[in-house]
């Protein structure tokens, strides 16, 4: 039994409360927001989100940030990604050395172009960060149905022991070494789980989205190789495995809103008809930015930029996507002869 | 303009006859059935697998092995993989010294565990032999729906010449080395498959489908790299891409059969009820076989055995998936510390 605090009671945050009361831990489930703390004290319950789940006995709600942040053996990072630079700041001073923190979020800041690790090491210095990632709908894993994730961190003993903490016969959790890869698989896959609703609203066929999926891994994988990151991690569990998820669910925000504006909506009709933020739209820049920052070809990612930003119309874009020259899948491997 | 037999008259030897008959060239398509060829000479159409699309008049339809395989440029072999060994061995007579020949099939032999391009070369030896694979249902290929495809040779030039004779507006070809891994991704994803379909027939969620594509994907990629296969090519569209079409298409009958099984049919009824060759009850041996003899762990294909031909019912099989032991979920990858 660990001592826990999450901080964050969205969808997620709060799937992870449920799951880690459940799995017989103390939780502390940590809202910044009054009418939250407030909703889950007297529901016990999201009831917007996750209607229907009870949250277990073992999980307290609080609104205060220091008694959340002090003396626990894990803290879960479950803040939306513009919010967690301004929380991690709060809370910093609240934080002792060598404390591990594990980020469940995913986003890159537009101006730094920092994953939520980056920005949780630069505003918590003395703390040990890793991240938990994969095809995890927060839907899913609060019901119990079975999910895998990995979890990422700099050293095996942290891994292990967060692995040890969410681990039950219904969640799954691998780990990896490969933090920075495990950040940007989860972060860029929106922008291409935008470009395969796209081809799904232009009436295009399952041949087209699954070549947009794995041509989009390609490129994601291209850039976190560039960025340190390793070619397995794009191939498991927080990289094609989360895309697939992301793009053929119809749950999905980002796959729903491709979709309408591969019917023919501007980028601001489809947030509004989604009626939630859509993340790959803000992704979409940050990864155009990285894309050039480190001079890597991320050809999905630019056409969807310029279907977002510049107009241009879905159908041309999947056609220039299509008219590219000729190539070899992967560069790097040799000709027999 | 390439003369080009096509051998095999199924749904993708059909579908492809028209793709390169409509690309300029002067195509050939051939097949040992007297009924089919009787069927395509009077209908112009594959009535029964691709109603409403009619074969373009560059195309024209034989029962002649010697006239189809001689002075051609380039051979497509679009046999189904039961017969592809007695096929070659006709052929093999009437084929020049360093013919083109590119295998669209998809199977492993299972008595000798051979791939499709291994028999090839096993029975025609003076052939220059290559593979064309990729997410492409035959149903969306004849229809010019936009798809992709990798074409696998032992040369460039040869890769080359296969990709300027495929590649149109509508189906980009990518080239490749790697032929033994193009092979493998294609044979042992309808493995795959069946377990994907059983975990939506036993009513779990999206989550637990990406998992299992994502381990399957993995655990087919350990298999192929021991056999000489590369990383990129499981990461690729003959791999990944060609999973996520077969494991998500309402269209694909490997999916559907695991679907009934997972609902509590046997294999036996879920093959009657399907009515069609479910590769992937075949493929399950084979895939086995080749994890033994190479010494690769497939946990899934190994359930998924146990589940055709041992009666072990499908939610113990799954669950027992869930509660392997603890692991990292690439065990080559180094901590940091």
């Amino acid at each position: 039994m660990s001592k826990i605090s999450i901080l964050g009671a969205g969808a997620w945050g709060t799937a992870i409360a449920i799951l880690l009361g459940n799995n017989g831990h103390e939780v502390v489930l940590w809202s910044a927001l009054k009418s939250e703390v407030e909703q889950l004290t007297a529901d016990r319950e999201l009831k917007d989100k996750l209607p229907g789940i009870k949250l277990p006995d073992s999980v307290s709600i609080s609104g205060d940030l220091k008694s959340s942040c002090e003396n626990k053996d894990l803290i879960v990072f479950a803040v939306a990604s513009p919010y967690v630079r301004a929380t991690a700041k709060n809370a910093s001073s609240f934080i002792a050395k060598d404390q591990i923190i594990v980020n469940v979020g995913k986003g890159i800041e537009e101006n730094t172009l920092e994953t939520l690790t980056d920005i949780l090491k630069d505003e918590i210095p003395q703390a040990d960060v890793a991240v938990l990632s994969g095809p995890s709908h927060a839907e899913e894993v609060s019901r119990g149905i079975p999910t895998t994730c990995v979890v990422g961190a700099d050293s095996k003993d942290t891994a292990h022991f967060i692995q040890d903490v969410f681990m039950t016969e219904r969640f799954r959790v691998y780990t990896s070494p490969d933090v920075i890869g495990i950040e940007l698989g989860g972060s860029i896959k929106n922008v291409i789980a935008l470009a395969a609703g796209m081809a799904d609203g232009l009436g295009f066929g399952d041949n087209t989205k699954a070549a947009l999926m794995t041509r989009g891994i390609a490129e994601i994988s291209r850039l976190g190789i560039a960025m340190g990151g390793k070619m397995e991690t794009f191939a498991g569990l927080s990289g094609v495995g989360d895309l697939i998820v992301t793009c053929t669910s119809k749950h999905s925000r980002n796959r729903n809103a491709g979709y309408l504006i591969g019917q023919g909506y501007t980028m601001e009709e489809a947030m509004k008809e989604v009626k939630q933020v859509v993340e790959g739209v803000y992704s979409a820049k940050a990864a155009l930015a990285l894309a050039k920052k480190y001079e890597v070809e991320m050809p999905i990612v630019e056409q969807v930029n310029q279907i977002l930003f510049e107009d241009k119309p879905a159908l041309e874009a999947v056609s220039d996507l299509l008219l590219r020259d000729k190539r070899r899948e992967y560069s790097e491997l040799q000709w027999k002869k």
